[in-house]
C-alpha cells in the first residue's frame, strides 16, 4: 500500500510518499510545495491543491492521509490552511482517491505511542520508522510522513478489529 | 455578465445567478446546497464543492463571487466553513473561472451603502435591487445574492477606475 501524507500550509506544504508492507516502511518520496507571499491567496490553494493531485497521480498512492486543524492561537491562519485543506479533499476527492484527516494529537499518538511527545520526539521516531539517515527537512516533510504512518497504523488497527 | 453568488457552509451552502447590465441586476436562478449532519465531512464538502462546479456550468457564469470568513466566535465552525471555501475555491479554478472572496462587511457595504447595516436591511436592500416581490428564503439565498451584487458594485468601480 502507497500512503501519501501532507501537512497543509500557505507557504509550504509537506508531502511525503511511504509505503506499506505488514508494518514495515519506506520513504519512496517526499517534498515541499511552495507559494509566494506576493501572489492572490485563492491562486496559491488552488496551484497547491493542483500540485498535491500532481503528486498522488505520480506515485499512483492508494490513500492519503492529512494533518488537520482544529484550534489555533491565530485564527486568521489557522482558517487560511483550512482553505487549503479543503482545496486538496476536493483536488484528491476529484480523482476518486480516499482521504483521512487526523489531528496533531492523533498523529502524535500513533508515531510515539504518547500524547504529550515533543516536536522533535516525533520526527525522531519518523526517522527510525523509515529508516533514514537523518530528519527529513524542513518541517513540514517529516510532518507529512508522520501523517502517511499514522494512517498506516489506524489501517493496521482498523484490519485487527476486522478479523 | 453572469455572476454567481455563494454563500458558503458545510450544512447549507447558498448559491444566487444574478444577471447585470450597467447596474441594473436580475436574479437568474438561485437555491441552496445541503448535506446531511450524519454523512462525513469531508464527503460533504467534495459533494458541494462539485454542485456549485454543477450552477456554475449550467448557467455559464463569468465570475464566482463567495463570502469569505475571517473571524468567528465557534472557531471550530469556522474552520470548517473555511474548508468549504477552500474546496469550492479548488472546484471553480478548476474549471478555468475566475473567484472573488469578499468579506461580510464589504458586501454590506457594497449592497446598503453603511457597514452597520442590519441583516434584514441587507436582504430588503438585495430584495428591491433584483426587484423581487418577496426575500430570498433561506437566509443563505438572500447573502449569496448579496455577494453577487457586491461583486457587480466592485467591478463596475473598478471599470471606473480604468476610464
Amino acid at each position: 500500500m502507497v500512503i501519501l501524507g501532507i501537512d497543509p500550509g500557505l507557504a509550504q506544504t509537506g508531502w511525503g510518499v511511504v509505503g506499506v508492507e505488514t508494518q514495515r516502511f519506506k520513504r519512496v518520496a517526499s517534498g515541499v510545495v511552495r507559494t509566494k507571499a506576493g501572489e492572490v491567496t485563492e491562486e496559491r490553494i488552488h496551484y497547491i491543491a493542483n500540485e498535491i493531485g500532481v503528486v498522488a497521480q505520480t506515485y499512483n498512492v492508494d490513500i492519503i492521509s492529512m494533518e488537520d486543524i482544529f484550534f489555533a492561537r491565530n485564527v486568521s491562519s489557522a482558517l487560511t490552511v483550512a482553505k487549503v485543506i479543503g482545496a486538496i479533499i476536493q483536488q484528491i476527492s476529484s480523482q476518486n482517491l480516499p482521504i483521512r484527516l487526523f489531528t496533531p494529537l492523533q498523529i502524535k499518538l500513533a508515531v510515539t505511542g504518547y500524547g504529550t511527545a515533543e516536536k522533535h520526539q516525533v520526527q525522531e521516531m519518523v526517522r527510525l520508522l523509515l529508516k533514514l539517515e537523518n530528519l527529513p527537512r524542513p518541517d513540514h516533510v517529516a510532518d507529512s510522513l508522520a501523517a502517511a504512518i499514522c494512517l498506516a497504523h489506524n489501517l493496521g488497527s482498523e484490519s485487527r478489529l476486522k478479523r
